[in-house]
């Protein structure tokens, strides 16, 4: 039998503590499971975008179809929907629309990547970027670390207050304005979550200890953080050959980053000292989608939302 | 609000007629869609494979997942799931279970390709291949010409006189059983069905006026037909660039062969005369999927199958 989330089940269901774990799940299971090529699709509007990512690990097996509708004013641009096979019969198993899920699912792989790299003190938080991604960011991350403050780094004033003032709200964090240098120079862990084209601070203003989580950068083209950054910094990212491809590290030359995976495992050595700078590159990939489905659904079946 | 149709629901709604109006409906939108890369992934039994058609066209656009799952005994080997997406937001519409309806689907593809290519007055229909992709190929194209009698060549006896008797069972029409040579030089419409990986028959046994669907090729190194026939044909397909790609004419060297669709829509020469021999190559896409979901929601909706 097939079991169909809708939108509003999985947005009922989904919680930090749900993405968290799933999160992990997928980043072990990079080790062992597959991840198949990404095809970007539209419909006969060409800035219409669909994106099939596909993989499989252990019991699981599927595809998600994010989709990113820019014309839509009443409905959320993005929308998400995550198919998954019986693995024992290649039959359909479940069909679970995500889109509030997936801000959770993005937020959940930096979160999970501070928890594992950052410092254990880190107390300040500088966000660059305003949008609807970047409050979730700001919740998962500081719910891994003792947080004490928030930094808002955003190109309109008027855009940063508003943040600032669902970041208080969210999270009961104050939550001040600051220029880029101010708030680079001031975070123990900063947050990139913009659609930047170029580097959007100075690496000169990064002081040793930092943690990096980027996750814009998810094409060609895109890039958030200054290459002069990585020759003195270790990179860690979800997976090496996609974020060389497309994510931030097109941007890294050689360097050759670590998988998280790898140190969820205890097979990769993670933040060395103190002083060192850490940083990661999300890009994204299918077995979190597979995974958050999995915990989505057994998490219904269970009832513990009810 | 999405729709789901059940294995169950859109095996009951399809049919011949629908699966021949669909097929029409994509070949002609090959003209102005698109159609995005196929992706093959498997779980985590490497046998195991799992196929991403993607695609959209007019008021279309979604996914079909095709499984092809070898070690399933009580359930069939292939199954096959359509997601369309709502062109106007991006979400998801609805979920078409469709493994039955997709042999009706491909069978459709050839049927009118020999609606469109073969002569008026084909009676002869001669079959390679005994499988149960075979058996839906005779009664589609049975359907489009007054064919009097099948001609059924197999590598085994006992397999190829089982289909005839089905072939009867379902089309009342005599079927006897062929050798290669005598089933192709008697043919006026020949199909092939298998998953050869060579040339089927000999070219001389081909003669004037014969209409040829192959329908068995559909990746690299497949073939079920003879390179020098070729020389003497005119080549159709569904879409010319991945027919030479993974599709039989992957071995027709520089020939050029004429996308269906064109014919269809009045851009292209299907037949020239009695004598041409006409050669059809099918290997699948996304749209034929789209369409086929499209009008099994249709029938759904308008309750046609109560």
């Amino acid at each position: 039998m097939t079991t169909f989330i809708s939108e509003a089940e999985s947005a009922a269901l989904v919680d930090d503590d749900l993405a968290l774990e799933a999160a992990r799940e997928a980043f072990l299971a990079t080790r062992t499971g597959s991840t198949f090529p990404v095809v970007i699709g539209h419909t006969s509007l060409p800035h219409t975008r669909f994106t099939l990512k596909s993989g499989s690990a252990g019991e699981l097996a599927g595809v998600k179809i994010g989709s990113f509708w820019p014309d839509n004013t009443d409905l959320p641009r993005h929308s998400s929907t995550i198919v998954l096979l019986d693995p024992a019969t290649g039959r359909l198993s479940a069909v679970v629309e995500a889109a509030a899920a997936n801000a959770h699912r993005t937020a959940a792989a930096d979160a999970l990547a501070v928890d594992t790299l950052a410092r254990k003190d880190s107390r300040t938080l500088t966000i660059i970027g305003t949008g609807h991604q970047a409050l979730h960011e700001v919740r998962a991350v500081s719910r891994v670390r003792p947080i004490e403050r928030v930094l808002v780094v955003g190109r309109r004033a008027d855009a940063a207050l508003e943040f600032a003032a669902a970041v208080t709200a969210q999270t009961g964090l104050p939550a001040e304005l600051a220029d880029a240098e101010a708030g680079v120079s001031a975070a123990d862990v900063l947050v990139t979550a913009t659609t930047a084209q170029q580097a959007l601070f100075d690496a000169n203003w990064v002081t040793p200890g930092t943690h990096i989580s980027a996750m814009g950068a998810d094409g060609p083209g895109k890039q958030e953080l200054p290459v002069a950054l990585y020759g003195r910094a270790s990179l860690f990212c979800d997976l090496p050959e996609q974020s060389r491809a497309i994510g931030e590290f097109q941007h890294a030359g050689s360097a050759t980053p670590v998988a998280l995976g790898a140190v969820l495992a205890g097979a990769a050595t993670g933040r060395r000292s103190p002083e060192e700078i850490t940083v990661f590159d999300s890009s994204g990939f299918a077995l979190q989608d597979l995974t958050l489905a999995a915990a989505l659904l057994r998490r219904l079946s269970s009832g513990a939302s009810e």
